[in-house]
């Protein structure tokens, strides 16, 4: 039996043009659940329901929104074990305390925030120019594609993620294209979500499953014009064929595609604190086996006697930590081809696996935990091969010759999440800081100081984001709330509009108390009276 | 003598590839000054030396950058005669009111509203989050290119115009590619702009200008990775082709391509101010001979006698008005063009030039004031060809047979800038408003009531964007500050940085009284301390 689709709020029989099955990536097993490939005629049927549905969506009250999103995070902490227990098998997470502990809360966290902004609105970001008459607010785009990742099965799910909970609080409905590697968790996530639609009387469509399609018919999906915006998170490849299709008819696509997260260690952090950064950078880069967006991927340090013992130091215990199971075969595959690359290119082995060594050593699908290293000098020779991501339990020393070079690699970098500079705390390292930093600063998106980036904390501060290829544009942030839920809408302005037609937020009154941006100060007032204090 | 480029803070004489000589359109013929067609070694230099100016302008303080949009301002305003002379004989557009009374103190305001967006930072929109000590704001993005139009040569162009005073306020360099059809105004603006920041000391090449490309050059110039961004205002065609060369490479642009203004007027309105609302639109219709983004080119209403007594009176002022110089023979020619598909697609012509007339009755280049008609029923056969826009003294009458037709008419539109609706002021014509508006809210970046399109205020709440192909992002406008500015910049978060390696705009200090969002809610208060009542 081929699990069904969920369309037009009814769970049905695929359209499928087949089937596939996902893996149990420590057994290296099948998993015997059959889970069909979605034929265009489904696409159609998913466009047009989500369609109808963003109709209604728009009459909806935003309680409603709010309450649905709420209800579901409910019903997934009710269903939590089954949940996590499925997650793990097909991605090979541990139950604890990943799944149950970590992801999963920040999951149902990340809904029920998205619920307060829908509640309150003042994501809109209300603009009222009183004396013109003219008033502006973001507003609900239309119906979002989101194409989740294979290395959060929760909290970045296309049913449950932050790319789902930010469209849905914006107004917009969904349809969820599942991950092929957890088509179970996804299936379970989306029974959910479609109870809590029901329960809370959202529009049928609001949200809509799918578990694969034909590139094609993906490409083709991207291009519709029923469908607004896309939210991707996954492998470069796949991202940018979407992205071509949706650049084509102008249509807002937002994606996190690769990001190797350079980390920069002066020398005189090193020679403060090496050990206490060693094994800061060991967790971070073996966190999750190293699968992490925000993984370290690129460790800068000086060719010197403390830069090389902090490398031998992290080279013992880096081999020395267990060797995690990775989330699929494709993806023991694709990190051991990137780090023959990686070693193609001119990157020494400092661990890992040896030549034609065939067991790994771990459980299922694995790679020997690898440190890599190359020359600053060798790694501007040849920038462009050296600095392709290696997604997994494998990270690579480059070690620099001087303040200078560290500059030139990091001005040789593609755009990245996350950029990081470990300095010394009694301001020795401030002028090679400032050198990097000048650099590094406009590669990524989030500059850390001291700190491993692989902590990405739910913040309206927090930017997720940054320069391609990280992201497909510098502006804009998937996590953090209002950020990542502006995304999926559009910028509306009212002139001269008649008060009564005006949506809530831009009223002159203000029962919610909402902030926005009145004739050049942010205010929670009615117009024309002054805020309560 | 072919005139001289700016290119790294000098007048130099252009490694062209060619010549080319603007028009007087009134008097059809060419004006007799040179100006070079700028080599891919050209476009080289200009990369270089933004690059360089960039490094610099980042270690500039805010002042620095006020202080040159204002100085540029002030100089503009004491050479105004003459640019204006300049501008008006190489686009026909009068001095008086048009260049000297309206569109050049609107440049100069813009420059200074940019100015004062530099020096008080909010347009950062910086964001705390004083717990976990993550601090995020929009920066500076790097170089951009504004490719200007035909149609604004003050308030657009690309060396003085809005896309220039945002990307400058952002504090990025600009590389200005002049409009072809004003080559001289832009170089005179360039004089000025390139003494303003000789006096107040910006880096050679924060400001730089070539005149023309051959379009592989633009498209080249696009792609490359030393631009950081681009703004765009012309041509569909050209545009499009930008667009792709930029989206290949994750880079964002700005575009302002076509707009149609549709204007739908209700029964009620045309029962209650007919004679008023067909003076609003003959005089908005006109202004500037139809070459405005925002001029109105579908007009919808109903199939009644009041209806077709609108439609007579409307034709009747429009013939008589007088006929307008367009701004170049390409205009002229792509207008008639224009005007030709419409009617093989199955418009009626109700006014304009008769088949085959040779004298068009104006001066120079121009094309009689036009008006067809079609049924909605028609439209709806064959709206895309039907929606094509024609640039200038003409306009569209679609005649629907109900209020569901006007609203699928509506439906069928692509974006649009601005869309329309005139109703009656008692009521009458709510429902009908309501079933209207729900499509043209999400078919236009603004809405207006009872009011014309085509003044654009400059306003914080102003949109002068819209989805596409209006522009390229639903989420953005090109006229109005900070959200003008905000498209030139990327989001930078500082996690954990340490206090003397943040942006001003992020320290617990605010001596500039910036507003902030700091843990949740607006304000101008340092961290840890309450706001100054």
């Amino acid at each position: 039996m081929t699990h069904q689709v969920l369309i037009a709020g009814q769970w049905r029989d695929s359209n499928s043009t087949g089937t596939f099955q996902a893996d149990d990536p420590k057994a290296a097993v099948a998993i015997p659940e059959d889970y069909p490939v979605s034929s265009w005629d489904e696409c159609e049927a998913a466009l047009d329901a989500a369609t109808e549905a963003f109709s209604q969506l728009r009459c909806l009250d935003r309680e409603s929104i709010a309450n649905f999103l709420e209800n579901y995070a409910d019903r997934i902490e009710a269903r939590s074990a089954e949940i996590c227990e499925l997650a793990s098998r097909e991605t090979a997470l541990p139950v604890e305390p990943r799944l149950a502990l970590v992801e999963l809360p920040r999951t149902t966290g990340q809904l029920r925030q998205a619920a307060a902004a829908a509640r309150s609105q003042s994501w809109c970001q209300p603009v009222i120019d009183s004396n013109a008459n003219i008033r502006s607010c973001y507003a609900a785009i239309g119906p979002v594609a989101v194409f989740g990742p294979n290395n959060f099965p929760l909290a970045f799910n296309g049913i449950s993620g932050g790319d789902f909970a930010a469209a849905i609080a914006a107004g917009n409905p969904v349809i969820a294209k599942a991950n092929s590697m957890h088509p179970g968790t996804t299936r379970l996530l989306a029974e959910e979500a479609q109870a809590a639609a029901e329960a809370t009387g959202m529009p049928a469509g609001t949200v809509q499953l799918i578990y694969r399609l034909a590139h094609q018919d993906g490409e083709r999906l991207a291009g519709d014009p029923r469908l607004a915006s896309i939210g991707y998170t996954g492998s470069r490849n796949a991202g940018l064929k979407l992205k071509a299709a949706a650049d084509a008819v102008g249509k807002p696509i937002y994606l996190e595609l690769s990001s190797i997260n350079p980390v920069v260690i002066l020398s005189g952090a090193l020679d403060e604190r090496s050990e206490e950064i060693v094994d800061q950078l060991k967790t971070s880069c073996l966190l999750g086996t190293g699968q992490f967006c925000t993984s370290p991927g690129i460790i800068i340090l000086p060719q010197t006697e403390t830069g090389d013992a902090f490398v031998s130091s992290f080279c013992e215990k880096f081999a020395a930590a267990p060797v995690g199971t990775l989330l699929s075969k494709s993806g023991q595959n694709g990190l051991a081809a990137s780090i023959a690359k990686l070693k193609q290119s001119g990157a020494e082995q400092l661990c890992g696996a040896s030549e034609g060594e065939g067991n790994y050593g771990g459980e299922g699908y694995c790679v020997p935990n690898t440190v890599l290293k190359v020359s600053g000098e060798h790694f501007l020779a040849n920038p462009e091969s050296l600095q392709s991501e290696a997604f997994g339990n494998s990270t690579m020393i480059v070690s620099v010759a001087s303040t200078e070079q560290a500059a030139a690699v990091v001005a040789a970098l593609e755009g990245n999440l996350t950029g990081c500079i470990y300095s010394a705390t009694d301001g020795s390292d401030d002028l090679a800081y400032d050198k990097i930093a000048a650099q590094l600063r406009l590669r990524v998106g989030r500059l850390l100081n001291d700190q491993m980036p692989t902590g990405v904390v739910l913040s309206p501060a927090m930017n997720h984001g940054g320069p391609f290829p990280a992201t497909g544009h510098p502006g804009f942030t998937a996590v953090g709330i209002p950020g990542a839920i502006i995304r999926f809408s559009m910028l509306q302005c009212f002139d001269n509009v008649r008060p009564h037609r005006l949506p809530e937020v831009l009223r002159d009154e203000n029962p919610g108390g909402v902030w926005r941006m009145v004739d050049g100060d942010w205010t929670t007032a009615e117009i024309g009276k002054p805020a309560a204090v």
